[in-house]
């Protein structure tokens, strides 16, 4: 299977299974329902799902356990760009091609809807695909990935730096936790979904997310000032306004294209004890550095 | 031990236990944990931690058990309330008798706060004070009753029906859903950290809350008209100039006190099974309808 198919099929099995673990839209409180299918169905790069699919080859999980783990990582990630979006945050108007959640409908219902995806993600870890210590494991990497620790203490620090300089190495932490940390809960999720991963494979993994990681932030960087809005499906250039802090702004876009390169280099190192095992982890390194939206 | 003892020490091992399961205030990043444990720390009712204590009394689980767990409830309903007071919600300044996490910080931390706060329950949950299947069905109970179809689902009908009439049982819906849902929780989590409860005691337990958890409501809308906004820690007689559908508004102040006191008996009636173990529900359920805060 090439790579493009086999993306293609994990795409096509992880949007199913977003519509099966989301409520109906025509469950009660039906308006939430559709404003949480509307914002989570139909877009994105699903590059948490791919990663998680790709890592549970290492372990042998089953696609239906990887289906569940990708669709609580994807949950997670929407949440936060739902609230990233609102306007006390970000103020951004545009996501994935489409209208921003509290733009399509309103403030209260992008907090809500955010809110409950959260509660959605954990729901889908313990809908007994899994035995229970894997879904307590599942739970756990997912929980701490997410909270003050995690991406929500990421977009704290992050809130905080607007407007003021940051160290190269100030910038490495904030993003370290901000994306970092659920593309990091991917990989560990994908491999724990199957048999029990050892500490050295969990170490493995851990390196290549630190690297993949890193790199699709660079890369988001670099992308916010050569893209286009109609290209990125969101508001380019809008770091540069906001005065946010980027690696383009301080080691400059040719240091940036390196760096990209660099930590390409990095995950790559980092799967060799798998050796073809980790085919689809390289191939999505790859993507993730390659990417141009 | 009297019911006062028994409370007071609930409600000490419950805070010493909020204290260790937030991150502590100097772990980075410091000002979102700060702000986590302004939220959550000294005030507030404690009723879902209390709850859940009471009836883990019915299937021998630990105090540490019930600790973790009642922590989680605790996280949950305080994320609510610091989202449900933010601007784009309820707007409310005064929380606990202290000013609202979005008037002593900002709009973003509250939001923040909120998020990582639901993150910090399931994390707390998966801290491994119980066995693995046990952490999975607490995460269960906890996560169905935050989301959609139970907490978040309950404020978006709130939302939806500012400034409508809602027949009695269009409200009643409402708020099974907005409060009920985890006053459900707290009281299935209580027995689930024990001893596998019996569907029959499940199904006890569900009845009990049922009215428990209406009965809040109903004293809450009393309150709202009869008590003053010190007494309450928080603003009183916001529903009604809100234009807010309650149960004084519907079926006035005498049947609402008469209503109180039904579903105190319904709760009573509902613990028979139990005898002398479930005494402590018993008297929550009287300290519920006749509480003046």
């Amino acid at each position: 299977m090439t790579f493009d198919q086999w993306t293609r099929l994990v795409l096509d099995r992880v949007e199913s299974a977003l519509d099966h673990y989301l409520p109906a839209a025509d469950v009660q409180p039906a308006p939430l329902h559709d404003a949480m299918r509307y914002a989570v169905l139909g877009g994105g790069k699903r590059v948490r799902p791919l990663l998680c699919h790709a890592a549970g080859e290492l372990t042998g999980a089953t696609p239906e356990a990887l289906d569940a783990a990708a669709c609580a990582l994807e949950m997670i990630h929407v949440y936060s760009l739902v609230h990233d979006d609102m306007p006390c945050m970000d103020d951004d108007d545009m996501r994935r091609g489409k209208p921003t959640v509290h733009v399509k409908y309103d403030e209260p219902t992008a907090l809500l809807v955010g809110d409950a995806l959260q509660s959605q993600a954990f729901i889908t870890l313990t809908s007994d695909v899994v035995d229970a210590p894997r879904q307590a494991s599942l739970v756990r990497e997912l929980a701490l990935a997410s909270g003050s620790i995690g991406m929500a203490g990421g977009q704290a620090i992050d809130l905080a730096s607007v407007g003021h300089s940051l160290t190269r190495e100030q910038l490495e932490t904030m993003h370290r936790l901000k994306t970092g940390a659920l593309l990091r809960a991917s990989v560990r999720m994908g491999a724990v979904a199957g048999e029990t991963p050892s500490a050295d494979t969990l170490a493995a993994l851990d390196k290549y997310a630190a690297a993949v990681g890193l790199a699709f932030q660079v890369v988001d960087d670099i992308l916010d000032v050569t893209a286009d809005s109609a290209t990125l499906g969101k508001t380019a250039g809008k770091d540069a306004k906001d005065g946010k802090p980027t690696y383009v702004s301080i080691i400059g876009l040719d240091a940036s294209r390196a760096l990209a390169q660099q930590l390409r280099a990095d995950a790559h190192a980092a799967l060799e004890p798998f050796g073809a095992r980790a085919q689809r982890l390289a191939e999505l390194a790859d993507l993730v550095v390659n990417r141009v939206s």
